[in-house]
C-alpha cells in the first residue's frame, strides 16, 4: 500500500468510530411543525441529546397525512433522533418540570408566537436571567414588530411576502409556489447552523446568547444572491437576464431531462451532440432545434449522449422511482429498515453525513411521551412524583399507548 | 422599569457590542459558483477570516449576469465578508502559497471535481495528513462514486434527479424547476453548519476531519420530510392527500395572495370571513366559493379581511416591490448601502443577524486579487517575493485593475 491510500483507510476508520460532532449537547426543543423540528433533527442526527416537549395532544403533525397507528411519516421524518415528553404546560405543576428541563439545557429552542412563549414561561425574558450559558432560541415567523408580527405563518404566506412566488413567475403567467415547505427548511438549516455557531461561540467566552430568528428574514436573505440579481444594483452598467429563466425541463420521447447551457463551451458541447457540429455559433434557434432532436429520443440515450459532451444533465426522476435510481444507490442516500411503529419505511441518510450515521442507525421518531420517566428520572424526580404528574395529567402520553 | 425590561435592554447592548460567534476561525476557500461560496460568505458574515482563492480568471460568477465594471450582482451576493487572493493553482511556484495559506487555515473549503482537487493538489489526501487538526470539505455534485461521479452538475440537474421538479407536477400536466439554485444554497446551509460542528468538535477532541458534501444526498434529505410524505411508510393504515397540493396561490381583484387553511378551525375561520359563517362544515364546494368571493376584492381588503379572522394570509409581493413592503421594513430585512464598486446597491441582511451585523457594515465583495499582498505579508512572504509572483502570473489580479 502506498502512503496515502494507507492515510486514506485510516482516516475513514477513525471517522467511524467516532461519536457525533455535538455529542454531549443537550437540547430542549418546545417546537412544532416543521422548521424547529427539522433543526433539532439535524443536531440529535449529529449526536445532541434532543428532549422534545410536546403538549398533551402532541405535536400538530403527528396526526398529519398518510400515516400508520395515528402517527403520521411527516411527523416521523422530523423527529428522528429525539426523545419525547408530553407535557401540559398551561399545569401550574408543570413549572418545575420546565425548570428542570432547562437547567440541564445547553439548547432551548421554541416557535410559539411572542405571546403565546411569554404566556408558557419559555420566552428568553423568562428563561435566560439566570442562565448565562443558555443558547435561546425563537423561531417566528413574521418578525416581532411591524404589521404581521403576532399573525400565524405558514411557508405559503411567506414565499408569497418574500419574493419567492414572485420569482416563480418570471414573466409568464401567475405566480406559483414552491411546492414543498421549502422556507420552514431553509430555516431550519439556518437555526442548526446559527445553535452550532452560538455553542462554538461559548466554548470562548462562556456565555450563551438569545436568537430570535424570523422566517421572512431568512427567506429574503435566501432569495437574495440569485434570485434578486436584477434588484441588487440600482445603476448597473448592462442589464442581463436573470438565472431563473434558466430552470426549466426539455421534453423527451418517453419524458423529461435538465440540461444546462450556460457557458459558450456548454452551448458549443450540446450542439455538437445533437448534430450541429457544424454551427458557427450557438444562437436561440439552433438551440431551439436540438431541443426537437432531444424530443424525438428516449431519456436515458439524451442523458447518456449529453453526458459524453460534458454537458450537465440527468433525467427528472419520479419521487415513486427515487430509490431505483443508480446514482442515489450509489450514494446510499436512502436507507430502508424497519421502524418500530411505522414498519418498514424509507427515509433519507442525513445530508450530511458524520460518522457515516444512517438513518436506520438513528433513533427512530418516538410516539408522545415515551420518554416522560426516562427523562424525569434523569432529572432527579422521584417515581412517586413522576407518577401524580402522569395521573393527574401533566405529564401526557399517547392516548393509543394508554388504552 | 421593570426587571424583565432592564434585562431585556442589557441582553441587546451586550448582544450588539459581541465579535461574531466564529470569530477567530480562518477560512481558506477555494470555492466557485453558488454552493461553496454562500457556505463560506455565512461564516464570513459571522465573524470568520474567509479568504477567496481564486483562478487567474477569476471566479465564473464574476461575469454573470447584470453587472457594473464587470463585477456581477450575483458575485457580489455571494462573496461579502471575504478576502479575495487570485492564484493561478497550475504553476510550480502556486504550492509554497497554498501551504503558507493551509497551514494557517482551521477550515479549508472546495468544490473541484475529485480528479481536478488532486491534479490542483488541494483535496484531503493531499491536505490532512500531516494538519491533525484541519477540517476539510469537499463539494461534490453527484457523489463520488457511482455512474454520475466526476460528471458536471448544476443546481437544474440535480432538481431532476432528486425528485425536486417531479414535486413541482403533483399530478397535472410537466414537472417544472423551482427558479432559484435553491440545492446550491441548501448545500451551502448543509456545509456552513457542518463546518461550525466540526469546529465545535475540534474544541472537544482536538482534531479535524475531512468530510464530502454531496449536493444530490443534501437535496434528497431536503426533499424527504414533506415532499417525500406518500412514499416512506411503506405499508400505511391510510394514505392520504400530500401537502404539496397545499401549494397554491389565489387570485385577487388586482394581484394574487396566499393562504392557508390546513386545520378545520382555519377552514370555519376562513368561511366566516367570506360570509359563509352559516355553514355546518367546509366542504369543496364552499371553499371553492370563497375563493370566488376574494377574486373580487382588492389584494389589501383581502389579506386585511384573512388576517383579522387568524387565517394565515400574505399578498404575492413583486421582486420589484420587496424592499417597499411594511413588514420587510419593519425587520430591516433588506440594506440599502453604497458599495465601493457597484455603487449604490441593495442586499439582504444575514438571516440570523449575530450582533446585529447589516449587509453593509460588512466587508463586501471584493474585486479578483484585491488582498493578495495583505494576505501574503500576513503569511511571511517577503515584498520581493509576492512581487515576483506577482509579475510572473502566479498571484494574479482584477485585469481592469491593472489596466
Amino acid at each position: 500500500m502506498d502512503t496515502d491510500l494507507t492515510n486514506g483507510l485510516a482516516n475513514v476508520t477513525d471517522h467511524l468510530r467516532r461519536p457525533g460532532p455535538l455529542t454531549g449537547v443537550r437540547v430542549v426543543d418546545f417546537t412544532e411543525n416543521m422548521s424547529g423540528p427539522l433543526a433539532t433533527m439535524m443536531l440529535g442526527d449529529q449526536g445532541a441529546d434532543v428532549i422534545k416537549v410536546e403538549p398533551p395532544d402532541g405535536d400538530i403533525l403527528r396526526s398529519l397525512g398518510t400515516h400508520v397507528g395515528g402517527l403520521s411519516a411527516f411527523f416521523a421524518n422530523l423527529n428522528r433522533s429525539k426523545r419525547s415528553v408530553g407535557l401540559d404546560l398551561r399545569a401550574e405543576k408543570a413549572a418545575t418540570v420546565v425548570a428542570a428541563l432547562v437547567d440541564g439545557a445547553d439548547v432551548v429552542v421554541h416557535n410559539f408566537r411572542p405571546a403565546a412563549a411569554s404566556r408558557l414561561g419559555i420566552d428568553a425574558a423568562a428563561l435566560t436571567p439566570k442562565r448565562p450559558r443558555l443558547i435561546h432560541v425563537s423561531i417566528v415567523g413574521f418578525g416581532s414588530v411591524g404589521p404581521y408580527a403576532g399573525r400565524p405563518a405558514y411557508d405559503h404566506v411567506i414565499q408569497a411576502l418574500a419574493g419567492f412566488a414572485a420569482l416563480q413567475t418570471v414573466g409568464e403567467g401567475s405566480p406559483t409556489l414552491v411546492r414543498q415547505g421549502i422556507i420552514d427548511k431553509v430555516t431550519a438549516y439556518h437555526v442548526a447552523q446559527a445553535v452550532t455557531a452560538a455553542l462554538l461561540e461559548r466554548t470562548r467566552t462562556g456565555l450563551g446568547q438569545s436568537i430570535e430568528v424570523s422566517m421572512l428574514d431568512v427567506a429574503i436573505a435566501a432569495l437574495w444572491p440569485d434570485g434578486m440579481m436584477n434588484h441588487t444594483i440600482l445603476a448597473p452598467d448592462e442589464i442581463r437576464t436573470p438565472i431563473s429563466r434558466s430552470f426549466r425541463v426539455t421534453p423527451t420521447a418517453d419524458g423529461f431531462i435538465a440540461f444546462v447551457t450556460l457557458t459558450a463551451r456548454q452551448q458549443e458541447q450540446f450542439l455538437k451532440a445533437v448534430g450541429f457540429g457544424d454551427a458557427k455559433r450557438a444562437t436561440g434557434e439552433l438551440m431551439r432545434q436540438g431541443a426537437q432532436v432531444i424530443a424525438t429520443r428516449p431519456t436515458q440515450e439524451v442523458v447518456d449522449l449529453l453526458s459524453s459532451y460534458d454537458v450537465p444533465v440527468a433525467p427528472v426522476v419520479g419521487l415513486e422511482s427515487l430509490h431505483e435510481n443508480d446514482q442515489v444507490q450509489a450514494n446510499d442516500a436512502i436507507d430502508e429498515f424497519l421502524h418500530p411503529y411505522l414498519g418498514p419505511v424509507r427515509q433519507a441518510n442525513p445530508g450530511v453525513r458524520f460518522a457515516d450515521r444512517r438513518a436506520g442507525d438513528l433513533r427512530p421518531a418516538a410516539k408522545l411521551g415515551d420518554h416522560n420517566t426516562e427523562v424525569l428520572t434523569e432529572l432527579g424526580f422521584e417515581d412517586a412524583v413522576i407518577r401524580d404528574l402522569t395521573s393527574s395529567g401533566v405529564l401526557a402520553v399517547d392516548r393509543a399507548a394508554t388504552a
